[in-house]
């Protein structure tokens, strides 16, 4: 070992011991004959003193020191004159008796710091220097925590982990999937699972009751910003349960994860929110309940005053920004413009400002001071409160409020990314007219089962009623992002049979889809339902951060490169050759001539 | 919840309790007006018995069951008049007052029994179901107790698990990589990695100091019995540390496996052997330890009689078989084809037989009784022994012997599967000469780093001298397999400089192939090895098995085929277009037209 103590470790108690430690130079500074050396490990930051007059040899290898070398360095623990309160070893240092160079460093291309000089494409080029920053190790540190605690409380309930394939078979319904040639079966292709969905839902049939994984999943989309080609997620499946017994199992879960995570103590069940409501009163799927501000549907009141906006549309929906009356013109015009964006497509805003010296609005001319005063009391209006009014499409104009909310709640500082409000969405509609294609869609997939008070409608043949047929699915969502989704999936094979009906499947197209699982379900499916949570969001959120990147230790770019690899790469003719295929890629197909010389050997 | 307990829980003590349980119907037994039913789930059998002159309701939908249905079954937990020991839950048994069919279920293929009456392949088909059966089950607990061990231990000693990508590029070293097409980057593939080799250096590189992972791990190599083209891996790396402390490190970790799954305490330290002593002892670099057996080199004392069949030999060794000296001359006859098989490749098998009743040898012509004696005394022969001697070149004689005594044990009974003998074997040879290319090669890869005290040697120009370096790398061994291996890496830029001037690469070839790694070693890499376990055959050995494919819930079979997926398969032309790749398989390439056509949907 090269070293008896980390950089994290040593304290005033240990004063007067030998000590040896190893790590890499973060600063040196010369003071006099002395000279003060940062020693930075992954447990902190100790200081070293080199006292000139003491060792020539010391002396000697002080001074070739640079950035980030590699040292090994010995002597005794010494109180410090002037103590460091910000690091846990400020109050000590080390007094070097010795000091060994274990590897130069060259000048690296930012600065290891906290906060670095460094671009972001610099950075993750020399993803490996950029690890060695504190926000890194802190993320890495709190997944592996996550992880670790997600496992330990799991498994404490009953939860098995067992590992699914990653090389399985393509399916034609979902995303694009990744696929890999199979050299021992010319012409045919193995897939990478976008989620183990099938096979926890065959360990269901097999028995095994209480299955998770912490998994890899392979999604090849057009990257948006923040998402990954490869993510992990935690996957869930339980048997012989109904929908409130998932809920529970998972809050537990959750609350575990808050406790030993972050130290902070749910007791009260999390919200639980049917999807109709999170449209209605939040106007989004994923409602962020660390404030309230919720939407208002004035629709009623707010029609048959001539003013035609209102008098034209579907819906008028109002929310209440509090203490924001004295917003002036401008700020209100440039709220306006905010919701006109294409982010929003709003058409316009109403406003109407609650001040303490009297109310006023953008639509004094249809309404008397009453009217607009009865409208602010019906939301609960204070004086001081700004009041915001959008009208037309039911679904957009929601949408659009909800925007306008969550803008709203950023302005004022109400998401804290220190608060947090986990909620369950439920009751989500099963099914999704396509007016295009002239059928349903299901929602989720064509796995989940319609709620149990449902199944008249289900097996009804109006539009109207299948429109109405909630799904028995959930989302959990945390601070306005949804973490994870499940659903109870269907065990009976008339109620499957009923849902291939109707989504338009004939019983071939059907097996030709899904033969495989509608097989294994002939064998004693029990009844079932699992969640999903997205890790690497849930690892960030949970770490008060928005950018899973960090969580990641080698993540890829939003062109699905891994830059500090250069991956993907252009391979050889010969290794094509081998797993029958071709490339048919427009220009360079081929590694570069003299390389693929290289690679023979 | 459809149950209360599960069907391994009920007691004697629970007797008079009204219960629910859900499972899967494992047997119907009638007796006079009685039914039994043995419902099973994951957790046992637990009995279930109907009077069909208590329930009308409850005999009709008893006497609907099949094997494999799956029920809900409520009744009250009454104490068996005749109990079955057998089981754990054999005291009591549930009086059925209400029951309720789940799920119906089709005749499975095979039996769900611990012995079933199912070939392999049609076992692999319905892997669903034979993931139902008894030992299954046991596995894959089996599997998942040892993985979390693994994740506690570590975890308890400050290893992070860090999860590297899987989407990586393709190296022209080693095995075979599998590639995936990158559909946004024409022309190019990621790899998906054979192991996460490069990115744990790295992460020692960045800092990361203790890192693990539990990962998969992809190599495209012709299967041979047993092997999996995906497997799992407990990856492991450290810095600031020699080879004993990863030694100590790992040792820690394995004893509080034997510790916590099976209940074994190793309070010694494992035995460490040499790969000379390995070869020279046990004719093999993975001795099985469980027992005696040793070959002793005997070449001194055989040759000068006369006998050309020694005095020819490069080498003669021998190993003492205890009790066998009764072999008869067709026993002794067969041992000898034995060892002619084409898998042993020996010319011979020489005897003694060390019997009670007189010394008695093949080799009579040649020796006296009192020269056999002395040989027998020199091995430490007891009467009743069998002296197995083979002559011929050093290192084939050796590995022949060591198959001997692998087969002497098995016959003898020396090598159980409840007994465990934990072996490091340590200072492999760094390189290989091959002599078809004239040149060396890495035993493992150009990475190890030699061991200190051979460091002069490894710069010497003598070919003598370098083959005699030895690696700074170990294995672990369990009872005669490789479970494990690792080394400690070159982080000295002058010794992998070096290192690959021995394997006779360029600077620009080295560049080329190992570029990435090299560039980010300038950074002030500090001295790191690691350790990487088979965590499949890890799992099978502890569990005294010698077969992976039951410790993989999903496994493939020997052509790399997931026989109840039916994968890998032909995938569609318009897919293929999109990745920028062309089939050139021979027969056909693409997905039959009527699932290509139903694939547009």
């Amino acid at each position: 070992m090269y070293r008896t103590h980390t950089c994290g470790e040593l304290r005033i108690s240990n004063a007067g011991q030998s000590v040896t430690l190893a790590g890499w130079v973060q600063r040196v500074r010369k003071m006099g004959g002395m000279t003060f050396i940062d020693l930075r490990d992954r447990y902190g930051i100790t200081q070293l003193v080199a006292d000139e007059n003491e060792s020539k040899e010391v002396k000697a290898q002080v001074e070739k020191l640079g950035r980030e070398y590699v040292i090994q360095a010995s002597g005794v623990v010494t109180e410090r004159q002037s103590k460091n309160p910000k690091i846990e070893t400020g109050d000590i240092e080390i007094r070097l008796s010795d000091i060994r160079i274990l590897n130069a460093s060259a000048v690296p291309p930012f600065t290891i710091e906290d906060e670095s000089d460094g671009g972001e494409d610099l950075r993750a080029r020399y993803r490996y220097l950029d690890l060695r920053r504190g926000p890194l190790k802190k993320a890495l540190l709190h997944r592996h925590k996550m992880a670790w605690e997600v496992r330990n409380y799991l498994s404490s309930i009953g939860f098995l982990e067992i590992e699914t394939p990653y090389l399985i078979k393509s399916t034609p319904e979902g995303a694009r999937d990744f696929v890999v040639p199979s050299r021992m079966n010319p012409g045919q292709f193995y897939a990478l699972p976008q989620s183990p969905q099938t096979f926890k839902q065959l360990l269901m049939v097999a028995g095994y009751d209480k299955y998770f994984q912490i998994v890899r999943c392979f999604r090849d989309e057009d990257l948006r910003a923040d998402r990954q080609p490869e993510f992990t997620q935690i996957d869930c499946e339980m048997s012989f349960v109904e929908r409130d017994d998932v809920l529970d199992t998972f809050e537990g879960l959750i609350k575990s994860l808050f406790k030993n995570v972050l130290g902070k103590e749910f007791g009260e069940p999390f919200p639980r929110m049917s999807y109709a409501d999170a449209m209605e009163y939040y106007g989004s799927d994923k409602p962020d309940i660390r404030f309230g501000m919720k939407i208002n549907d004035v629709t009623a009141k707010v029609q048959g005053k001539n003013f035609s906006v209102f008098d034209s549309a579907e819906y008028a929906g109002a929310i209440c920004v509090p203490g924001c009356a004295g917003y002036t013109r401008k700020q209100i015009d440039e709220l306006t413009e905010w919701v006109k964006r294409p982010q929003v497509g709003a058409k316009g805003l109403i406003w109407i400002r609650n001040a303490k010296e009297g109310i006023k609005s953008s639509i004094d001319k249809f309404f008397t001071p009453e009217e607009l005063s009865a409208l602010a009391q019906g939301m609960g209006a204070l004086p001081g409160d700004l009041i915001l009014i959008m009208a037309g499409g039911k679904k957009k104009t929601r949408t659009a409020l909800g925007a306008l909310r969550l803008e709203m709640g950023n302005r004022l500082g109400l998401r804290k990314n220190d608060v947090f409000a986990p909620l369950w969405v439920c009751d989500f509609p099963l099914l999704e007219w396509d007016d295009e294609t002239g059928r349903f869609y299901a929602m989720h997939h064509p796995f989940t089962a319609p709620k149990p008070e449902d199944m008249d409608k289900f097996f009804s043949d109006k539009k109207e009623d299948l429109e109405q047929v909630n799904a028995n699915a959930y989302d959990f969502v945390l601070n306005g992002t949804e973490v994870g989704g499940g659903s109870i999936r269907i065990h009976d094979a008339k109620v499957q049979e009923r849902m291939f009906q109707v989504l338009g499947l004939t019983r071939e197209d059907a097996d030709y889809k899904f033969g495989f699982i509608i097989n294994a379900f002939k064998f004693g499916a029990p009844p079932h339902g699992g969640i999903a949570f997205g890790f690497d969001r849930f690892c960030a959120l949970f770490d008060g951060q928005e950018t899973i990147r960090d969580y990641i230790a080698f993540p890829k770019n939003n062109n699905g490169r891994d830059v500090m690899l250069d991956a993907p790469s252009y391979i050889e003719k010969e290794q094509m050759d081998e797993l029958f295929i071709k490339s048919t890629a427009p220009a360079a197909s081929t590694a570069p001539a003299a390389s693929a010389e290289e690679g023979k050997n």
